[in-house]
């Protein structure tokens, strides 16, 4: 065990937790030499060896109002996760519960990176042969306004930068048209800001203007931005068409002794494995795994987790919308 | 040939065009006896043999912008095309070109339904193994109020009802959540309005809630309302995302014998035989076929025209807003 700070895992939150998330923290342990901190129900995590807990005797439900559980249960494990965090116990949050919960908690615990209006949920898009294209926001804010997609694009070029190594990402912004000019009242607004000088140099971007829903998959830019309500539609319906995708592809092919050879491409595009997406804006490092994670996939989680952590990823951002200029 | 009248088509409208338009309005003749009226520049249309047409010496090129080309270019075929359907020389109109300037010669030559705020783009998602699902507005209306939502749910009702058999359909709205209470302030505002009685009555709409991206192409729902930017991104990013699957699939699979048995599903999901989106709220039929579609599909797609227009279809969206009661 390394003596850093460890990262604080919501065991309560998932699919199958905790035992899915207590399996996948002692991976975490044992294979990467990751130090973890489990967050939850000591009566509920059964036998955890030398795994480190803080104990929290309350959940926040996937389906809850995301906000109030957040005031109402003090003693959750996000909220207890959050604090780990706060107070210097933890060096980052991973959950793979209920995600407006886990943003709530960040934001009312961590608290916000001076000047950001809005944090935002960055998801990894997965791109064949090429780093995956960051889309935000993925569900934080179903409403926006024009100026913090800018700085969606901020924070999204310093995550791009550190999480993949892109010196200079290319910053594009959803819309239905590939000309100037298309989109709804708020992208038209936001891209003549995207136009303006100022944004692109203090976050280190390249501005390619628009991509359309098309491209997403494609690599066309390195981050996209959008509101919240949209990100999280084509989020979903991405993974919605996938999954019906591969699973119609292999009823087909089920006689086939071929079909194996197509696990690599399904592996790639399932949507648990192409990264956890991160909460970027509030000062600590959020991750958001995928609820349906298998064990492995949320112990790589929990790897980048720390790595993020360890580079100092929140500098970055913070520097991304001149907190520090 | 029968003597009722023809389906108007633009000629010069589509990737392809006018070669493999004149060949879709030949196979539409000769194989389906619809009877069609082509409209395009004589001087390029090639040898039309006894097809009738309607000389249009102007092209609206697919990247113009629609209003401002369609108040230019009165001799573009699609204008042409739509006059022809408002001064009763055809049932309908079909173009495979600019969507939006189809959507603004219709609403400009043929009129609106009376109480129709906007026209909306009615596109048919596959679903595997049943009726399509029906979204819009996919693309006619960038920013939505409200209420215009509540009328494309009636016109998506009148549509898949006489479109696709369905005696009571399934209406839902697409946001970020299955509970109530999720989405962004228009669709938060339209839940409400999609609550109170009466409107689901006068169209015959059986109002089942909220579906998320996930459920588009899984049947949840017979139609789906959305705001044309959200239906937009999300027709196109599950255009994209299929493209990229097949086409992957495909090389992986490349040396198997087995992959040909893949065809018949890949077709059922190629963007350009899923059915032609139609504009709801004019007042007369416009279909919108794909800009790459094939001869035979384009063929298809007229004789899915002319059939709409045989069964009065506008006369049956008329009456699911009001316009008869």
């Amino acid at each position: 065990m390394t003596s850093r700070l460890p990262v604080a895992v919501d065991a309560m939150g998932g699919d199958n937790a905790p035992h899915l998330v207590v399996e996948a923290a002692r991976i975490a342990v044992e294979r990467f030499d990751t130090p973890v901190l489990l967050v939850g129900d000591p009566d509920r995590l059964g036998d955890l060896g030398d795994l480190p807990f803080v104990p929290a005797t309350q959940v926040v439900a996937m389906g809850a109002e995301p906000a109030r559980a957040v005031r109402k249960l003090k003693d959750s494990s996000i909220v207890r996760g959050a604090e780990a965090v706060r107070d210097g116990r933890a060096s980052a949050l991973l959950s793979a519960g209920n995600t407006g919960a886990a943003m709530a908690a960040s934001l009312l615990r961590m608290g916000r990176i001076k000047g950001v209006a809005r944090p935002a949920i960055a998801v990894p898009f997965p791109v064949l042969r090429s780093t995956p294209t960051t889309v935000l926001d993925c569900g934080a804010n179903a409403d926006c306004q024009p100026e913090w997609l800018i700085q969606f694009a901020q924070l999204g070029t310093a995550y791009a930068r550190v999480r993949f190594g892109l010196e200079r990402p290319r910053v594009a912004v959803l819309t239905i048209g590939e000309e100037a000019g298309k989109g709804n009242s708020v992208v038209k607004e936001a891209c003549e800001l995207f136009e303006l000088d100022g944004w692109a140099e203090q976050c280190g971007a390249e501005y390619v203007g628009n991509v359309e829903g098309s491209d997403l998959l494609a690599g066309a830019a390195d981050v996209v931005v959008c509101d919240g309500f949209t990100g999280n539609v084509v989020l979903k319906s991405l993974e919605g068409g996938f999954d019906l995708f591969r699973s119609e592809v292999r009823k087909v092919l089920a006689a086939s002794p071929d079909v194996t050879a197509l696990d690599p491409l399904f592996e790639f595009w399932e949507p648990g494995n192409t990264g956890s997406a991160m909460l970027l804006g509030t000062r600590g490092v959020t991750m958001i795994a995928h609820g349906s994670s298998s064990a492995i996939t949320l112990a790589n989680a929990i790897r980048t987790t720390d790595e993020l952590s360890q580079v100092d990823i929140v500098r970055s951002l913070r520097a991304s919308v001149g907190e520090m200029t």
